[in-house]
């Protein structure tokens, strides 16, 4: 006789964070989202982690001796294995916060740690577009371009916690734009929202008034952009068919580095639609070898803003070895 | 008390095959070198291969009984899981070739099948210049671009056999070459010493006379171009200057992708010496991310043209566990 037990997985962004329970399928049984607030310091931070896990627990209506493990995923600079931020420039003013060990010492429970961006594919891969794959990349299109990568069931940390910034392949070297990072021909300086309303400004200057989106000049967004291409709006057309290429390239790219079974698309962009993502397959197709070309499942991320939570309780699931996942007996942190 | 064991390993290329025995710790006892005469047909291959094996047997001075495993590396289009050859561009006529079922089959012994600079990467990981390393990714420079990475230890083959295709992560968009693969942007079209050459020729219609190399033109290589930069030829210079950039922006995009412990570069373009390795170092710094930057070497590999049949014995190694590995006992096929 077993008592089912669950995985609490949390998701610290700039704004707000994410956190939740799942079950051992990756069903989430709760979702609540507090404000980061990481001005107000690390200390603060860490009880702001702690207060989002119990609510979310509470949420689901549980106690938290059903919890077998903890994740918690965010945003870099980090140090993966030491379960360590280091120096987020989305999480000012922390710095070196023992984000792990805190955790782990507060809930007695095995807790992982991940970067944000490599929970979400994990969650993708585990409960999303990739159940069932052996591998995949995730490209997550947001402000920036964030990515992750799974393999054999593992995130793809990297040896210096810096796996799958795939925002930051070079795809152009002839006439490159200027990166956020400050570098040079990066995938995120042509494929991000910021980006793809840059480049839009960019062509409306050029354009002499034809486009309708002259009219939005101040609001213009990514969505706006892609609504009027979707309405016809030509100049939009081809700034939309071109973030399709440059996403192809991306895909390619780490498709001749890992040859995963699938590249995933996540992030607000995706909300372009069928449309956009057919475009990008038809470029991957264009540009990939042969076999990769035609096997490698090219789609859009199923889990929204809950990847990442759901992925990071994947991490702190695998903490566990098979018997505790499954609650036959209950593993010690 | 136990007997050392060995093992064959076997790369296998387009003009020849080269065949050596190595003990347990990645020293090779022999290499033999036998035409591969791929027109002859694939059975004739088949039994070219079992004779390159055999002799290399025989000059290490051992019988079979002392050979533990086999491990094979060919050149593409491959299925690797399967040990087969499909439909290689480099051993015409050969199609659908059984390697590693026909292998095992003659010599009763664990064999691996791998592709050649996934090999390659695999020996140099074991035996050469990454010692000690958990993963590294290797670029060799011939006549194309070759790729291979190993991470904890494991080729990544991909899921298609298409793992480390890295010549052909493309590069430049805005103005792409065209690259032997017919594709556009190829890092291989920027980056091989075809590319060099050709990069050098264009450069050479444009120089009115002044560069050295003019003298060379039909026999013009990239090993008369980087001595020709050495000697303070100011095209040559710059071409040499070109192609270490967009070497170190290959092994950046690289190292944000699987972020490994060591970038290698091998093949017969690294005759150029440590001041082209160096430049390379150079932009890598300039190109990646900070910390990636700092920490992740950059070399040379160190095994010349036995890294294939050292990576593909190291392949077979590690299909034994680690009692039949160290002789303890003989494992069975």
């Amino acid at each position: 006789m077993t008592t089912p037990l669950y995985h609490v997985g949390l998701d610290v962004g700039g704004s707000s964070m994410k956190g939740g329970v799942v079950d051992d399928t990756g069903r989430a049984l709760s979702a609540v989202s507090l404000p980061t607030e990481a001005h107000r310091g690390q200390e603060f931070g860490l009880e702001r982690m702690c207060e989002t896990i119990r609510a979310a627990v509470k949420q689901a209506g549980l106690s938290m001796d059903r919890i077998a493990s903890i994740g918690v995923a965010t945003p870099g600079l980090m140090d993966i294995p030491a379960g360590v931020i280091l120096d987020p420039p989305n999480l000012k003013p922390w710095q070196n916060v023992p984000v792990r060990r805190h955790i782990a010492d507060v809930f007695g429970l095995p807790t992982a740690f991940q970067n944000d961006a490599n929970a979400a594919a994990m969650g993708e891969f585990w409960a999303g577009a990739g159940r069932g794959v052996r591998s995949l990349g995730l490209f997550t299109l947001g402000t920036g371009v964030g990515g992750g990568i799974v393999l054999d069931g593992k995130v793809l940390e990297g040896r210096h916690s810096h796996g799958a910034e795939l925002g930051h392949i070079i795809i152009d070297m002839s006439n490159p734009r200027r990166c956020g990072c400050g570098r040079l021909g990066c995938l995120e300086a042509y494929a991000s929202a910021n980006s793809v309303v840059l480049r839009t400004r960019e062509a409306l200057d050029k354009d002499g008034g034809r486009s309708a989106l002259h009219r939005l000049k101040e609001e213009l967004s990514a969505r706006a952009i892609f609504d009027a291409a979707a309405k016809g709006d030509e100049l939009a057309a081809r700034i939309v068919e071109e973030t399709a290429l440059y996403l192809a390239v991306g895909a390619t790219c780490l498709m001749h580095t890992i040859d995963p079974d699938m590249i995933v698309f996540g992030g607000g962009m995706i909300a372009a639609g069928p449309a956009f993502l057919e475009r990008i397959r038809h470029h991957v197709r264009a540009r990939a070898f042969p076999v990769p070309a035609e096997r490698t499942q090219v789609r859009y991320a199923e889990l929204g803003s809950d990847a990442g939570f759901i992925g990071a309780a994947a991490c702190g699931r695998l903490l566990l070895d098979g018997a505790a996942r499954t609650g036959a007996r209950r593993a010690e942190g």
